[in-house]
């Protein structure tokens, strides 16, 4: 009910919003205004709020001489359809996503993250210093737009589930929602896998077409009231290290900006990242005592046999795609590959045995 | 003899291009001039390097209205009297590190970096989500400035040493270079502590007046040579989990800028967190790899021991901080504890969990 009226009062919006812009000429004394889609319902915790306060933050950079419009997910177009928009001009930018485009190129699922694979901070050093960049630029040159890092979820939660998990055998037939490369994952592991909206997710999880769903984690779930029907609440996610976010530009529009203007959108994008990522490492946990302390959750790890038999199933969907990609994902993966084989020395050698020792001997006293 | 040479250069530098600031008025067609001091030798790996991107940043994101000009350590002044040339205004920008000023207030050291305190996501997740930046602004308000994290080199080594570890016994009368809150650690195991600059460590290890001396990581110290002297490399620091850079600006001078240069320079200075802790992640091991391929350096953890009694030390050294520290410092101190204490919970249950099942049953295959 609620969602149907956010959706309906979003349609006037939208309309009205597009009519302003097409009453007021996109270029009016020096400034342009640009059309923001996003696959994020308006407000939605970390990720939705981030895209409106990076369209909040080109736009003060630029004093308004690059103003953008946001329109929640559904607002203009479809939430899926946001990168055909900026593809086909009606939008110049979108926030989602790399993953929500595999279509296109599966090459672009390791821009938001892949099962077992790079964290947060692996990922922003391969794309920024170790040749992630480049490689994306390549997929996306190919459809005339610009991907730029705009957000990171940090390390997932890995779902809620009605039953306890004790080993493999319980996945067998499990009905579980979890989209992308996890889920192929998870269909691995002997899961009914299925993928739904946001929105439905807790109707089928109540009337039992679901025993499982797997969303983002504490900050995004608890609005969604899944611990009413599934008390275990498993961490973390093995499918999913980091969700990486973009902000995805018409490259012809951008590379017609001034020069101050686009350092000002890559800029802030990179501020973004930077922002969303350490919004959701802050507010996760806080969602997560509310969970606990308010609504009796029970917080769980999986047990061994599943992670490691994860990890088979990862690694061989990973293998799937480089063996099978066309030629540009082949070249991604290797470059991802590359850097993760190295970055790994640091998160192994050096990061983890601190966390190890700080968890084992620090508190304040 | 090679830093001499640079320093003199650097002083030759640093008076033409006062000449020219003096020529020329700071506001001339609308754009502004202003003077970026840094605690960083010229082109320092990851830090360095940093604050001149950064300038260059601002620089190109306001078309040259705000350019800002990079004098590297002991060019314009001293490193250690950076934040003093803001404050006085013969700068209107320091680059540098929090905990070098110490002296004006021991709260600053908690946006640098605490022995076994945050690490670096857990840092931004408080400064900007957890009342951190409002805590740090309390205490720079005193002075007329303003604050920005601009960097971070994530977990830093533990340190080169001539003779290896067993025990707690090995560290008593060790003569270990170390500055801060660390050497305050150490101190506190029996380490026979000194500080020194960083073009003097090489010598001192070399004369024999140093048994171990800790810097930054592998990107920076590879540079400076301890391995030809100190074969034991230890990961990781447990003092340094992670140093935060900072931006300071003159806090008049920031407000009487027009709101969007105002928001190029926030939006900026995060921009650089991101880029500068990106850019040591990919670096580190990589310039580790050259160390032991190419150096044949040992690389060895602390024992448990020194861990145990190391956190001992550290809760000890903040204990003190909290207790005696002035009324603003006990302020940012309880607001990091407390921030801390929640933060930990989602990298000991989310960040932690995976990254031990990765490290334990991922490859790519």
């Amino acid at each position: 009910m609620k969602r149907r009226e956010f959706f309906r009062s979003a349609t006037a919006v939208a309309a009205g919003a597009v009519a302003t812009s097409l009453a007021a000429p996109a270029i009016a004394q020096g400034n342009i205004t640009w059309r923001m889609v996003t696959t994020w319902p308006k407000n939605f915790p970390g990720l939705g709020v981030g895209a409106q306060k990076l369209a909040d933050r080109i736009t003060a950079a630029s004093g308004g001489r690059l103003t953008v419009q946001v329109f929640a997910a559904g607002e203009m177009v479809p939430p899926l359809q946001s990168l055909d928009a900026v593809i086909d001009g009606s939008a110049e930018m979108s926030h989602g996503a790399a993953y929500y485009w595999q279509n296109k190129s599966q090459g672009l699922s390791f821009f938001t993250g892949v099962p077992y694979g790079m964290t947060s901070r692996e990922l922003t050093a391969w794309v920024r210093f170790l040749g992630g960049q480049e490689a994306w630029d390549e997929i996306y040159d190919q459809f005339g737009v610009q991907g730029f890092l705009s957000g990171d979820t940090g390390t997932q939660a890995g779902g809620w589930f009605k039953n306890e998990l004790t080993g493999v055998a319980d996945v067998q037939g499990l009905r579980f929602r979890t989209p992308g490369l996890g889920g192929q994952t998870w269909a691995k592991l002997g899961a009914a896998v299925t993928n739904m909206a946001a929105g439905e997710i807790f109707a089928a999880l109540q009337s039992g077409t679901l025993d499982a769903a797997e969303f983002v984690g504490p900050y995004n779930d608890l609005a969604l009231g899944f611990y009413q029907i599934a008390k275990n609440y498993y961490f973390p996610s093995f499918v999913e290290p980091g969700l990486a976010t973009e902000l995805v530009v018409n490259k012809s529009k951008y590379q017609a900006l001034p020069a101050d203007l686009q350092e000002i959108v890559r800029s802030c994008s990179q501020a973004a990242y930077d922002d969303v990522a350490s919004d959701m490492y802050a507010n996760d946990p806080r969602a997560l005592a509310t969970l606990v302390n308010e609504h009796g959750v029970q917080v769980r790890r999986f047990p061994e046999e599943i992670l490691e038999a994860g990890a088979k199933a990862a690694s061989e969907v990973i293998a799937d795609i480089r063996a099978n990609g066309d030629g540009l994902t082949k070249k991604v993966a290797e470059s991802y590959v590359s850097a993760f084989n190295l970055l790994r020395t640091r998160t192994e050698g050096t990061d983890m045995p601190f966390l190890a020792a700080r968890e084992k001997y620090f508190k304040f006293s």
